[in-house]
């Protein structure tokens, strides 16, 4: 997705910010892998395979589970999926974690969260090889993710979708003063250590920060992963800004026995009168995530194989 | 050292800043540190190890190498010292470190760095225990202290002593803006982290940042660690903020055959006038290193034998 991609329809409706598109950009992201995975084939004679684990039936954890295989499956990588059943003690899973480490064809390996209670998660995810952890959630992709080493480490999903997002709308952000809300390891540090990477100035807010407002107006760009229901105004945003939504809140539903909406961690209504760019929810950042996961695999093959990544 | 400690120099000099005396405080740690050594040897019969390795003959290491022999042995730890030819090859290096690792008598070790061309420093310090890498460079202490796991990791010495001494001089830090200058390994970006631990709202600013000043002006709390000659001049100070200079640089000697006198990256002539406390160089920050390198041999051998800290 260029700028140019980016939905006008603010503008259209006399306000200022821009739409970032994630569900197009990450149909283009996909649309890549795709042709990374074609080349591996053709070149190298390799596919590329995740492998997937869910222990127990929850329901939502389901719908992940088989939208991941389902993805897995377009972009033409080999998709494992183990079921286990929800009373599977811990050293069956980790015989299945070391198994799968073993297993040359699995590339990425992914136990969906959460585990039920019998089973640490912790002990589970370090268990996993760090070369085949796409998820990024091992203590040495952390580490390595860190220490700015990114050729090494593979990075959780959501936060360098929300790079990627980033970078494609900005170009290089070098200088820009970055504002992530949220302290997460999953998303608000990671996010953070990226935006370091790209040279960005970067401010960590969260719950015990004082005059969140100020801070806010500060920033170029602007990352909220909080997972408070449209904790953000549009008079925090910096006018101009980017503005990133990492937030997936449902409200409360309209009627009984309806779904409620789902919205941000950003006021959007008055945040997109302010900003310059913003993600919707939903159809932001969302999407990205499983994209991500996606490239993540490749980048783990190629690396196990000791081959360049195809650039397609 | 209490505040009422800190030395009163300043202001009887008409200037605001308090002095942090690092070098008083490293003695209280050290202190403390012995009687911990007392109590593990009385209670427990351990006596906490460290082995410090040195490859070649580099006069600055000696120093630094005689140093912490000296410090380890003065709080009665044992001191294990090895000391290698300059064109000694990796594997053996390496040996070495895997001889340590598994002497059930040696808690931390630490590989004075810079090491000579023909051996990989990376390799050597990834080949090091995580539980007896006092010195906390290893990628999974690395990723345990960014995901603020600080009862599992071990903390580099540097940014850990300036975090003693700023929760010396103001208590709890949470909600204090803190700007760290300089995103290094071993310094910035583990300073960052330890800062958010401790629920400070964190800004890393470093050589692409615009308007630095601008920046330092709104940090309650600034470290400066960046590596350049007084580069922090006094009006990019808040009034009353807390300022840790890290930086120890040398300048060129007045006299020919002399040293030069050593400075920080902070301009303390200017900065004393507008700080509310600031460190000196030398005598601040430096001094706390090899106290928090004996500490973490505590915290190490501890582990290692499943026993809580002694407090003393």
């Amino acid at each position: 997705m260029t700028q140019a991609r980016a939905s006008e329809t603010a503008q259209s409706q006399g306000e200022s910010a821009q739409l970032i598109d994630g569900k197009a950009y990450a149909a283009d992201v996909r649309a890549r892998v795709g042709r990374q995975v074609e080349q591996l084939r053709d070149q190298h004679g390799i596919q590329p395979g995740l492998a997937v684990v869910l222990v127990g039936e929850d329901a939502a954890s389901q719908v992940y589970v088989n939208m991941k295989a389902k993805k897995t499956g377009e972009v033409g990588m080999q998709s494992f999926q183990h079921r286990l059943p929800i009373d599977t003690d811990e050293q069956t899973l980790l015989d299945l974690v070391h198994q799968l480490n073993a297993d040359p064809n699995v590339h990425g390996i992914l136990v969906q969260l959460p585990l039920p209670d019998q089973i640490d998660s912790e002990k589970v995810l370090a268990a996993i090889d760090p070369a085949k952890d796409v998820d990024g959630f091992h203590v040495v992709n952390a580490g390595l993710l860190s220490r700015g080493q990114l050729d090494r480490a593979l990075v959780p999903c959501t936060p360098m979708g929300c790079l990627m997002l980033l970078e494609d709308q900005l170009g290089d952000l070098t200088g820009l003063n970055a504002v992530v809300l949220g302290r997460s390891n999953i998303v608000g540090k990671p996010m953070s250590q990226l935006l370091l990477a790209r040279n960005c100035t970067v401010t960590i807010a969260h719950s015990k920060t004082k005059d969140l407002a100020a801070v806010c107006r500060n920033a170029d760009i602007l990352v909220a992963a909080v997972g408070r229901t449209r904790m953000v105004p549009g008079d925090w945003i910096k006018p101009g800004a980017t503005v990133i939504d990492v937030g997936i809140n449902r409200l409360p539903p309209e009627r009984e026995g309806e779904k409620g909406p789902l919205v941000g961690d950003v006021d959007f209504d008055s945040a997109k009168q302010v900003a310059g760019a913003i993600t919707p929810v939903p159809g932001g950042v969302g999407p990205m995530t499983i994209a991500v996961l996606l490239a993540n695999t490749v980048t783990a093959c190629c690396r196990a194989h000791g081959i360049a990544e195809p650039t397609v």
